[in-house]
């Protein structure tokens, strides 16, 4: 009989997917701080016969910048491997000849270098943190109310996210405040989106029941992979709140207290099954 | 046959509510401007037989200087008249013992003077604007995460207003804001709040099929308005946008080009039935 549950689902694996704050590290001043255990445990999973991926709602760098970061953390990742929602974006755009107005971080801003801005035909809200004033929201507000047929791209949905110095507004809800101003519904482009998803599993040339995902937010991570097929594992860090393991509609495959926890299982279990 | 249609309808008036702005003038830098025609609107309808009251749900200034600067602009307008969502959100933090932490404009704290606001337990969001920051959002979002039932109210529930220089975001796109990062509905102390109708009603001794209302916002003035049982007439000034005609589903009971023709209908009817 087939071992459908926790760590027994993951004999069957051959990819992970690990979102990046709250999982690898936790964000603050500087580079922020590696969550313990977490360097070694990409390092085993590198080892490992799994394919890996890292998949992220981040939107305050350059996926160099901050790839530069995770590696001053003590990350073996490199930039080919980590999927943010920018340059998804940007091949939206290139797809559907549109235009953005940019209300993100402005360590973001180098992503969008090469595309065209002039008379903007959609807008494009990112993690833009203290960038979030009035009067920029006014601005991508005007924008929108202007169109026609407004479009709003949302890097992500997220509610808040943890930093070092404690809990802070993330991208979402900017997303609801401008839909709600514009009587509109936002594209959300990274997680949970399944395009987004599936564009990991593309270059990984895996399909979803093959695929684990593990990250500290539950309905982005976890619920977002599980409805793309995948299995769903949330750690108990980073944004983790105790409620989450009482959510009226996502229930993770698997909670585990941290990285390291998690990648011991999975690679016990497959030590096991060898 | 009774004549239910306008300006017919309001052959059996004993009141009128008038929204301010947008109705009577524009706001913008200094005082603003008033709308053609109003000055003498106000002067006509306080000379008639009809009770008026003014409902408004401006919150940038207490009521005092809010009136102070009607009058500049040439309107005969008393403080008691007035009814704008402030002092009626501190009727409702006595009767519940709630201390706020305020979200406002600065020019709204002296109203608040003698509230208790140590250790707050609820959170009170009103049109900020340049106080809308995104740390000032995430203090009022960490209040809120931190109690154990958050109770978040929000003084209007407005999408956008005009200034004289442009449209701007009101309140109510906070108010989703905050919504969404706590996951909590907002209780609105304002227009289309029916609790804040009734209040006006009961100050002039009306019941609602005698009252007709008059406003630039479509959807919290004569949605609001008609919702309670009362009239509701827009007029096409202010916020007003072309759109507001076709909405699907609130229809005005009229439609006119500004106050001083919705003056001229009613109080031609009334000289007619006279």
């Amino acid at each position: 009989m087939a071992d459908t549950g926790w760590p027994g689902c993951t004999k069957s694996l051959k990819g992970v997917i690990l979102d990046l704050c709250g999982v690898l590290y936790d964000s603050g001043e500087g580079d922020g701080v590696a969550i313990p255990g977490s360097v070694e445990a990409v390092k085993r999973l590198k080892e490992s016969d799994l394919q890996l991926r890292f998949c992220t709602n981040e939107t305050q760098a350059t996926r160099e910048k901050f790839v530069a970061k995770l590696q001053r953390l003590g990350f073996d990742i490199s930039v080919s491997e980590v999927f943010p929602p920018a340059p998804a974006a940007i091949a939206v755009l290139k797809e559907r000849g549109l235009r953005p107005h940019l209300l993100v971080h402005d360590g973001l801003l180098p992503e969008f270098d090469a595309v065209d801005k002039t008379n903007p035909n959609c807008v494009i809200i990112g993690d833009a943190a203290e960038n979030f004033s009035y009067q920029n929201l006014n601005e991508a507000f005007r924008v929108l109310i202007g169109l026609e047929k407004p479009v709003l791209f949302s890097l992500g949905q997220g509610r808040y996210y943890k930093e070092t110095d404690g809990l802070k507004l993330d991208v979402g809800v900017y997303m609801k405040a401008l839909e709600y101003a514009c009587d509109l519904k936002a594209e959300v482009i990274g997680k949970p989106s399944p395009t987004f998803f599936q564009s990991v599993l593309s270059d990984m040339g895996l399909k979803p029941h093959e695929t684990l995902m593990i990250g500290d937010d539950l309905v982005n991570d976890v619920g977002g992979a599980q409805y793309c097929g995948m299995k769903g594992v949330q750690v108990r860090t980073g944004k983790y709140r105790p409620s989450d393991e009482r959510h009226p509609t996502v229930i993770a495959d698997a909670t585990v207290d941290n990285l390291a926890h998690a990648v011991d299982a999975i690679l016990g279990q497959r030590g096991c099954s060898a």
